[in-house]
């Protein structure tokens, strides 16, 4: 159900003319990703016993099939919002008039690619609702929209009337999954497609060899998922199944078959086309000895040519990535045939004779009907310009390649690992507006992609790790570059993470559940206190203690949180208002919040002595009740008008910076705020 | 994680010679369903980084398949729960000694079947565990036990030492599951079967066909699926894979195809086998008109035959279930052709026209290797004594049976859609102790089958409809017949609750998704606090106000909540407390709680009002308001040892039967207690 916020601003092109009552209307939409153009109408459309959503003409103007079963998923998500919609259509007849009227020129491309059509304009009216598109995924953008505007009242649901104009910004918007370190089966994957499909993302790239494992069923090689996959590997049947339930929501799968680095798994299956060091096992983590392919060996070629001629029967997408990242070639140092070919080829360094491999690896994909992306060491002036760079290093990196004539993806800022903020990630612009990029060079930047790494995460962790942050990039991807509005961001984005959810998605159930299983109890109140003020650290400061692998169990407090929980965002506005003496009630909610904190303490401490999976989270539980006193003090002060004594706040600093240590993989997402508020109080 | 509780008494057969301790050591178990018997030990077993499972003998003499894949689950959830289990197991070497042996003599049956032997002992000491089994499916029962003995401290995981010696007091231990009146995807049944194999059940019956739908498909007959699925149905390949992952779990599938009523699916696909009435379309509830098989017409068997041969290569199980209830036979009664030979054969009844048909169908059942099962209503003195009857009109019709020499399971207390309590459906005995039958007769009574018809779920419903209730049922079906004591019951079912959410089900998970979806914000404690002392109304009050069918929207406040909340118990025994004037502390948490609903209302009245969906809930809301208003009113007059004014309880009991009134498909769970607190005040 989506509700009318009557909070935040929103944040759009506002076309010259709206009235402001009408742009007050427009405010209190909760639409995310933002579209190009929104002009609120009057009156709204009842969604009723008189439901009937169809396409003009004859009646046996079907449409495609792809449009119809969206249709028919559209239909059954109204359905579980308002209620009798289903039953509405069911029992329509052909000739009652439409509630809702697609209008959608034609499927699209046979395989999607940048160069589809996904632009799409709905018009509501108080008498019927059409929604018109070029193809089957701008008409599929556009139902998603229509989802995002019911609102449900006393007397049933309804569309406000409005008229939208909508395209993306970027052509590619992606999400990266790595699926090496830790597998994920197909329902997984699955419901990140569905989730993306609510964000209008419609770049799926599929991270499906490491050297931990290689995850793809290969019939010419079958030796790579029997000796390298620990049986988890999607067969073919699945992978063409998730290329065909991608597609069907207009999503693209890009394989990514990481070479010459980072190629472990080949070559414990195949040691001739390893660079000559052997491997006993699969390394369980990457901070194991790996093996590399051998660039030099004509075997390896061949070998490719037999691979990605196979995978491109399963991948009808255009573009394939072929990793390319942090080779190390220690292999090729030591290998003295690769020395003497690189000495035989005047190579100085490995890098020469990386850019070398891919300028062979180029003609067999094109061979084979794809282009070239890879992550940002691939970028050699000794290639081509038509290959891609996917960015890890950062926008600068990025522009540097668009620079050379290099078209590109922003990838860097949107580590999902990286345990950032919505906000963060959702103000990096793949184009930031003080951009030394010409606008022709500006047109090679083609988008960017979200990037899940799977060493810390699970298949009962994934969802919240991806969902809802990926929903402020997405908008990134998907609207224009002025909007900026964190605050009415966050207002939308908590309303589309019950979307979210309600597509199938376990952000917030996932959590849940393990806060049960570590709490051994249904009742999770004490947990869920501590739970909704901390945060996940970031993947470097987790691997700096704890190097996680397929073999750990991802099953500790820092598992069951989440990062960038509402509380942040709460307490600091809350401590905001109580500093700028605008508010008593804030006041009290605050001091309601640190009386739970109190009193959640002492369960919490005898959680922490009980169970040795909770045993590090003991020093946590200390500190909250020592930022709960912390808070309380600050607000009896502040109360009072009263300055506390001498050293009050040194102590209350001291607090702060022990709560500020490193403990539990975890971090408190308040201290800021605490600290301002102590200040405050001490002045 | 299984803590031990201290609340309870264990019911078992206690052993001669066990010391008062251990006895109470016993008690604090948290096994569901109970052991034959339990002898606890001294001390326990670590399961640390030494952990390590297997196989006496050699390093190649290697469990089979089956066995393997089933500790390698075990290893997953003992690993989720305690942590280091895995990479323990993983760095093991076949030399280091086993913490946990497995000692299983074979795979057991080629195709399960009631001579199975599912018994195991399991031995552990501070040294180490041996598990014993004469199968495959011992063993997993065993495993199973296993992960319930569990428990974590400061310190780490361990097993208490103990001795159990377990085998289930029925063969025949069953799940029934409709997925005609709403589908279900090849998910839900396989948490379904994941759970079952928690609960110890082992017969999967699946209700494949029936009026408003086929969703089997025939290669023989495709019309079936074509005309008569909507699209919703399994492919041959599912079907194999739900044996197959069944089979994994120690579990049965026994399709059941109804006929040769409910049969209007078959014969919209195929009118020829039909009693010469003709449908337009699939019937969408079950009140509408119906059609039936002509069982006068040689095509309908050999019909029958080729279907039972194909879906025979599919279903390997012994037991083919063939419905035949509520035959309605009115097109029997107007078609001249089957009158004529009714009068032929002499047949004066309906009766005696199916009995006729059931014997048509023996010998084609035969054929294909099949027993015949089916409702009542196919108990005919005209049948042999090797089919069964499944009894859905209660024990003492499945008794009858008996008394006849039929063997039969017992079904109409286990009803899941009654929404009768836990403890009511445990203590319904498929053998009551004070039966009549001779313990010969008494051996026909193979067990009994929980059922859960599918017209008022969905799959976003359905977990919390089937679990944990069915967890107590199976405890009836496995444990001794002398296994009655209800609190204790309860007590291991709220931590078997946990552990069936753990293996996947969304039994908790669902109902709180769905009130997030209600009140459109993930803060549903207002809603919480209502739903958490209301249940849905049973299948039959429901239906009189509203024919739920597939385009039913099941999303309403009756589709958020579960049958026998633990508030129900919890507020009974508050309230025996408060009158017995044995706790203060009890009196404390009951004020609290009416102040809650107290609170809770305004924001209730609110969301009511605002959304259709919730609209017929604001009764009920005024009614927890005024139960609130009782419930402080009384323990204001037992505190103040005041008699309350003339006339005062009368209101109240207004106000309870006020409460008690239908209205949103809900009732309260609390009104006999509020009732006796209100007496008690009054007095």
């Amino acid at each position: 159900m989506k509700r009318w916020m009557a909070a935040g601003i929103l944040c759009i092109a506002v076309q010259v003319g709206w009235s402001q009552s009408v742009n007050q209307d427009a405010a209190k939409l909760a639409l995310m990703p933002l579209p190009k153009s929104v002009a609120m109408g009057q009156g709204e459309l009842a969604l009723d016993g008189h439901f009937h959503a169809g396409f003009p003409g004859s009646p046996d103007a079907k449409p495609d099939a792809r449009l119809d079963a969206a249709l028919n998923r559209f239909l059954v998500r109204l359905d579980r919002e308002c209620g009798g919609i289903r039953r509405a259509q069911h029992e329509a007849k052909d000739s009652d008039p439409l509630t809702l009227t697609l209008q959608v020129a034609g499927p699209g491309e046979a395989v999607q690619g940048l160069d589809e059509d996904e632009s799409y304009k709905l018009t509501v009216t108080p008498s019927g609702a059409t929604l018109s598109a070029a193809t089957d995924v701008g008409a599929m953008h556009g139902l998603e929209t229509i989802l995002q505007l019911v609102r449900i009242g006393a007397s049933g649901c309804s569309l406000p009337a409005v008229t939208i104009d909508d395209a993306p910004r970027f052509a590619w918007r992606g999400l990266q999954l790595d699926v090496v370190r830790h597998f994920e089966p197909v329902s997984v994957i699955e419901r990140t497609l569905d989730g993306m499909a609510v964000a209008k993302l419609n770049v799926f790239h599929w991270h499906l060899s490491d050297d931990q494992g290689f995850r793809a069923e290969s019939k010419k090689f079958p030796r790579l998922t029997e000796v390298a996959s620990k049986g988890q590997f999607y067969t073919q049947d699945e992978m063409r199944h998730v290329v065909a339930y991608a597609r069907a929501r207009g999503i693209r799968v890009m394989p990514e078959f990481d070479i010459p680095g980072h190629s472990s798994s080949w070559v414990l299956a195949y040691p001739e086309i390893g660079d000559g060091r052997t491997l006993a096992r699969l390394p369980d983590e990457y901070v194991e000895p790996v093996v590399e392919l051998d660039p030099t060996n004509e075997k390896t070629y061949k070998f490719l040519d037999m691979f990605v001629g196979e995978m491109s029967a399963i991948f009808p997408d255009a573009w394939f990535h072929i990793g390319g990242d942090e080779v190390e070639g220690k292999g090729w140092k030591t290998n003295p045939k690769i020395q003497q070919f690189m000495q035989k080829k005047g190579f100085k360094t490995n890098d020469e004779l990386q850019a070398y491999f891919n300028q062979r690896l180029l003609p067999i994909l094109k061979k084979h009907g794809k282009r070239m992306v890879g992550w940002d060491e691939v970028l050699n002036p000794a290639l081509p310009k038509d290959i891609m760079v996917q960015s890890w290093r950062g926008e600068e990196s990025l522009s540097a390649g668009a620079a050379q004539g290099y078209a590109g993806i922003l990838s860097a800022p949107y580590y999902l690992d990286g345990q950032k903020t919505s906000e963060t990630m959702f103000l990096a612009d793949p184009i930031p507006a003080d951009t030394k990029l010409t606008p022709e060079q500006q047109k090679l930047i083609l988008g960017g992609e979200i990037c899940m790494w799977a060493e810390q995460i699970d298949s009962g962790t994934i969802d919240s790790r991806i969902w809802p942050r990926s929903m402020a990039v997405a908008e990134r991807f998907w609207s224009p570059q002025s909007d900026r509005d964190a605050t009415d961001m966050y207002r939308r984005l908590r309303i589309a993470s019950l979307e979210l959810e309600s597509v199938g998605l376990m952000h917030i159930t996932g959590p849940g559940r393990l806060r049960r299983n570590l709490a051994g109890s249904s009742d999770t109140k004490a947990l869920d206190t501590l739970a909704a003020v901390i945060e996940p650290v970031s993947f470097g400061e987790r691997e700096d203690h704890q190097h996680t692998d397929a073999y750990t169990s991802l099953n500790r407090l820092v598992d069951a949180v989440v990062a960038d929980p509402p509380a942040r965002q709460e307490i600091a506005a809350e401590v905001d208002a109580v500093t700028d003496g605008r508010s008593k009630a804030t006041g009290a909610a605050l001091r309601s919040r640190f009386e739970n904190w109190q009193q959640a303490a002492p369960e919490l401490l005898a959680l922490t002595g009980q169970s040795s999976r909770l045993s590090d989270a003991g020093p946590r539980v200390q500190q909250l009740a020592a930022l709960a006193a912390l808070g309380l003090e600050s607000l009896a002060y502040l109360d009072a008008h009263s300055i506390p004594p001498a050293g009050w706040l040194d102590k209350q600093k001291v607090v702060l910076k022990d709560a500020a240590q490193p403990s539990a993989y975890v971090r408190f997402v308040c201290l800021p705020a605490l600290e301002k508020l102590a200040e405050a109080a001490a002045k």
